[in-house]
Formats: C-alpha cells, sequence, structure tokens
C-alpha cells in the first residue's frame, strides 16, 4: 500500500459545483467542503481482510471443487481437464432462471402493457465466470492475458446468449469485497441475461443518442481530456469521468467508436509488453505518449483484448495503492445485442469501475442525484501519481 | 428483539417473477432462490452496535453544545432555551451551498442546455434536524404527537424553501445507522434544497403521470390491498410494494390523494391513543378496521401529523424487532412546490422506508433494476404479525 505520504497536498479550496453527466443523463452533486483531503476516501476496511463466510480456504469455486458447483457452460482452455483456467457455470443461486417459462410478452418489453400489479415470470440466465482456479489470486494479480481471457469468456457468453431471441441485453458485472456485493471471496465476475432492456440501459442509450442529435458527435469519442486521464494503451483510455457519481470511479473507453464489447479481438498475442502503463503524467507528453501513437499505426487491431486486459490490470492496482484495497464494481456498459443500426453513431461501450468508499443514503435513493466529494480533476492526478504496473 | 422462534415457517416455493413499479417506472426481479427464510434478512450489523466514530457521548447535536454546531434556522418550541425539543440547523459539510451564487441558467434546469462539460455552481440549501435533545433516544422512542413535531417541522422548513424562485425541489430523508449513511449517531434527519428537479423524481411524475392517462386513476390511490398492508390508520396506510425494489421497503401512503407532503396539518391533538397499531392482521379485519372506518367519520383532518408520527413509530419499530434494529432510510417522496396544476391528479406523496439489508452491487448499478430477494406478500406478513406498539 502507498504510504499517506505519497498523496498530493490538499486540492485548492473550490466551490461546489453541479456537473451533467450526459452518458447516463443525470446530475452529480461536486461537495469538496465534504472531504478535506482525497485520503479521507482510502477504505477503512480493505476487501482482502473482509470477514467473509464464504472466504474458506477450499471453496468451490476451486481447482478440485468443480463437483459441488452448478452445472458448467464451458471452460477454457477447451478440453482441458484439471488444469483449467476459466470456468463459466450457472449461478447457483440465480436472479433469473433458464427454466422459468418466457413470458411472450416480454417481447415487446413491459412498458408495452397496461399499468397495474404487472409481472413476468423470472425467465433469464444467470451464470459465473471463475475467473481462476487459485483462491488466492485476484483479478489484477493475473497477467495482461490472463485478464484478457476473462474479458474473452465474457465476450463467448455474450455471444451466445444474444443468439436467443427472448434475450434483450447481457449485463456483465463483478463485484469484488463482501460490501460490493461478492458472496464468495474466491475471484469470479457474473452475467445475466434478461428479457428486457433495463430502465438504466434505455436511459443510457436516450441520453447518449440526444448528445449525438445536438451535437453531431459521439458523446464518449468526446470525452477525454488530459485532466482527466488515468493511464492509457494503444486502443483504451481510462479517465475519471467529468460527472463521475462515485469517488474514484474509473470508465476504460476503446479509443476508436465501437459499439459493441464483444468487437473485441479473439486472437491471443505475446506482445504483453507493448501496454503502457500508468506514469504518463510524471513524464508529461514525452516519450510513451509517443510510443503510444507510433504503436496505434503499426500494430493490428488483433491484441485488443490484451491491451484493454493490460488497462484494466493497471487501473485496479493503482485503485487498490491508492484505496487501501478497496471493495468496488466493474459493469460492462454495453449496447443491446440488436440495437438499431440507426442508434450505431450515438453509442460507444465502456467498463465503468466504482470502488465503494463511502455509502449510498437517503438522499441518493430519494433523488437519483450522487453526492460526489471528490472532484473528477483530483481524482485523475491521485490515480495518475501511482505507479499501477506491478 | 423478537427470537427467530416467532418467525412464520419458510415461505412455499414459489418460482421467480420480473414485477413493474407503476411509480418509479422500473423493474424489480424476485428472487426467492436467493433465499431459504426471511430470516436470512435480519441485519448483522444493528444500526445501535455500529462503531460510528462520533457517536461520543457529548456531540454537537446533543443538548447543552449548540454552540458546537452550524447557525440555527429554528427551533421547537418557538422561543424555548434550553428546554427544546427539536433544533434545525443548516448542515456543517453541506452538500450545497447557500452562499454560492445561483447559475440563472438552472431556472429551465441543466437539460435545456447543450451537451457538454456543463456544470453549474453548487447552490443550494443543506439543513439537519435534530430530532430529539437526547444523545439516546432514537426516532421509533419518541412518542407519535413527538414524531408528528419533527415531521412538522420538516413541513416548516419546506415552506420556508419552497418560497424561494431559486429552489425548484426539497429533498426530506433521514439515514439510521452508519451503514445507512449516518455520520452522526444522534438522531436527526435532512433537508436538502435543490436548484432543480432531480431525476429520480422527473422520472417518478412522469411514470405515474403515465399510470393515470392510461387508466384515469392515480397509482398511490390503487397500491393497497390486504396481502400488501402492514398497519393502517384513520389518515394512512403502510404497505410493502407491490414491486418493492428493496427487502421490507415499506410504503406510508396516505388515504386521500394528497400531492404535497406539506398538506399534513400543523394542529396538534391529544389524541394520541386513537392511532391504530399494528396487529390488524392478528385479528383480521374485525374490531381494529372497523375502529378505523368509524374513526375516520368523526375525526377531521386536523390531526394528521400525528397519526402519521404514530403509524411511522409503529413501522420502525416492526422492522426494528422483525430485523435486528436494521439500519434504514427514509425519504419523502414529494411533488416539486410549483407542480403545475395540471399534475396534480396523478401526483401522491408518499414516505418510503428502506432497511438496509443487503449490499447494492454491479448488477443494480449497471442495469438499475434491482433484485429483491422476499416477496413484498412474504415481506407484509413477516411485518403484519409482530406488534409495532411498542
Amino acid at each position: 500500500m502507498a504510504s499517506t505520504e505519497s498523496w498530493p497536498s490538499p486540492p485548492r479550496p473550490r466551490s461546489g459545483e453541479i456537473r451533467r453527466d450526459d452518458v447516463f443523463g443525470r446530475c452529480v452533486l461536486f461537495s469538496p467542503a465534504r472531504s478535506r483531503r482525497p485520503s479521507d476516501f482510502k477504505s477503512r476496511s480493505p476487501a482482502s481482510s473482509s470477514s467473509n463466510p464464504n472466504s474458506k480456504p477450499f471453496c468451490a469455486f476451486c481447482a478440485g471443487h468443480e463437483s459441488e458447483c452448478a452445472p458448467e457452460i464451458f471452460r477454457f482452455p477447451a478440453g482441458s481437464l484439471d488444469d483449467w483456467k476459466i470456468r463459466v457455470i450457472e449461478n447457483l443461486y440465480p436472479a433469473l432462471s433458464r427454466d422459468a417459462e418466457h413470458s411472450p410478452s416480454t417481447a415487446d418489453g413491459p412498458d408495452a402493457v397496461m399499468p397495474g400489479k404487472y409481472s413476468l415470470t423470472g425467465f433469464g440466465f444467470h451464470d459465473v465466470v471463475i475467473e481462476t482456479p487459485d483462491h488466492s489470486v485476484r483479478l489484477p494479480d493475473l497477467s495482461p492475458e490472463e485478464i484478457a481471457q476473462v474479458l474473452l469468456a465474457h465476450k463467448q457468453r455474450i455471444l451466445q446468449l444474444a443468439c436467443l431471441e427472448s434475450i434483450k441485453y447481457v449485463q456483465v458485472f463483478k463485484n469484488y469485497g463482501a460490501s460490493a456485493g461478492a458472496s464468495m471471496a474466491h475471484s469470479h465476475s457474473q452475467i445475466v441475461g434478461l428479457p428486457l432492456v433495463p430502465p438504466l440501459v434505455s436511459t443510457r442509450l436516450d441520453s447518449m443518442k440526444k448528445f449525438y442529435d445536438m451535437t453531431g458527435k459521439c458523446s464518449l469519442c468526446e470525452v477525454l481530456s488530459n485532466d482527466l486521464l488515468v493511464a492509457e494503451t494503444v486502443h483504451y483510455f481510462a479517465i475519471v469521468p467529468f460527472a463521475a457519481s462515485y469517488a474514484f470511479e474509473v470508465w476504460i473507453v476503446p479509443r476508436g467508436h465501437t459499439v459493441h464489447f464483444h468487437e473485441i479481438d479473439h486472437e491471443k498475442v505475446m506482445l504483453l509488453g507493448l501496454y503502457v502503463n500508468s506514469t504518463l503524467n510524471c513524464i508529461g507528453t514525452s516519450l510513451e505518449r509517443l510510443i503510444v501513437v507510433k504503436t496505434r499505426s503499426i500494430v493490428s487491431r488483433k491484441w485488443t483484448a490484451v491491451d484493454l486486459g493490460g488497462l484494466l490490470k493497471v487501473v485496479l492496482q493503482k485503485l487498490s495503492k491508492q484505496l487501501n484495497d478497496p471493495p468496488y464494481n466493474f459493469m460492462i456498459q454495453a449496447a443491446p445485442p440488436d440495437l438499431p443500426s440507426s442508434c450505431a453513431p450515438s453509442v460507444h461501450w465502456f467498463l465503468q469501475i466504482v470502488p465503494h468508499l463511502s455509502v449510498t443514503g437517503g438522499f441518493e435513493i430519494g433523488t437519483g442525484c450522487f453526492i460526489n466529494p471528490v472532484f473528477p480533476e483530483d481524482a485523475a492526478k491521485v490515480l495518475r501519481e501511482v505507479d499501477g504496473s506491478r
């Protein structure tokens, strides 16, 4: 962990602001009066120390305990035996059931019918991606290529679910640490296939469309600025967004306009050393940025998954170092598989990482507005200034 | 605390459902597979035992420490000295600042301007209602009349803020317990005056309007049913809503169609014994329901605040007994002060109570859909079956 001495001096006193998030279409209150220094936000309960009732040495997700799990869907490498690296399995306690009858009316979405006490069957899919056979390994402990394989497992399962007429949206997410919702300590992520497009996804698509209609530009193609940058690679950049809802929230965004997460390339490459680490700001715009620019022109898109895996590793390590191994969630903010082509110019997928550093209270539940005590520019500076490469 | 023996037998196995909430316009996944018994939801960290860094014996909110607080706005009784019962003060760490310049463009709301990196000044009001001078007293420990005075303090401050042209919405809320966002253990609630109508409020008003346009009825006038009822009084009822987002969420709703919370009557009455307690279901539809019906016809609306105070006390005591003193939030889900009269038929205020029994994870953050493992009918039964009167 970084010592407190590594923190920058307290940010200059500044007054609050209300910022609008053009991607989610919501307002965020920035309230620096509610914190004195960014160090106020170090996690007081690091995820690794949480007393998780399921964090026993031999859990069902560990290698050798496969028979204690719900059925497997696929594994990587395909055909591996005891030497599997990743397993995608059914969730033993699913939020939705693949065995339930599919309500035909969901085809038009639940908004299409009369109001009242309206319900559908709980049809859907809820799967788990076991990211490593080893109980003690966290996601950022894996190599960029291994993280890429996890992301490619997400892609593979999304493509399987997207083939089903009944599935309208696939949500990939990870809960790390008990207070971020993880019920198992063993490193895993989850995939839910839903029979409807969820409300927040609709709102996000509408908001991005509105931005496009008013400006002629994609909101995420326009989002990068130097003061918000955390780290970057050839194909992706990581920023604290201008109107971050949560303190130290980070978005990893493809540089090129890309509608679907599942467009990341499936090829594996060994050029791991090429991913650019996190100290861009320490050396200004010089050498590493030059590497980024020059490399972009000569490297094909084949290794986007490894590129993304490397950047995700860097960002998670930065958050862990600067914020005392905080619990976090990440969500792949994707597009519905059958997005109309007319929406393609405005929709751009991204990976949202949210450390759990404070509590959602009555104000947020009542209004849907978030209060963020750390300005994104200050959070980005704190994250830039620590080495995330190891 | 109720012993586990007081719990009903586990609910019958049932399959999951997706229900639509017509008030908030969102879907909720009901997933009974994720819990075995309602007792799985007893709070593992009761709010009263939380190690709150500010729960020192002599806190700034205690009587005798008034000089350590931010400026007072008013107190009850007006003109009282050391014998005050309630103080409304400025928040020492406000989310919005009353001293900031008001951005004129907020008059049209932030949605009215071009997208981009758009921000407003952090103008607004953030006040605290100290609900009792005594550090050891919780809100439900107060009498119905004392709770009514707290609600009337909310009303009084709402009316003051609603007079300001710059304030477009007033959010009243309470965070109880550190994990529900309370930074002070001393019983208090909060009031935020905002220069805009927040997104969730707009969505709620739109959703209720849509229900009205399709059915000709107010969604909350139609919401009561016997299987969802928790408790009731002459002027209010408490239910677990049909599509509750959170396990054991309770709404207290005025029986008659009422747009604004601040319409509750200011008169104090001494008829405290008339509020009807919580054991309705134990005695079926008989004596107490008769009292409700008969009393409604003879008692004026003068004492609605005390009636509401009594019901809030009952509901909070039921939640505390059945769920092991859980942290909770309550929010007054109100209408903007200058709601157009054309919206009046569809808008109906209510008080939403949300116990914190599980964690919001990546699925909820990503989709805006909630997963609730307890069916509202089962939660209502659990809450009906415990005495909330003491």
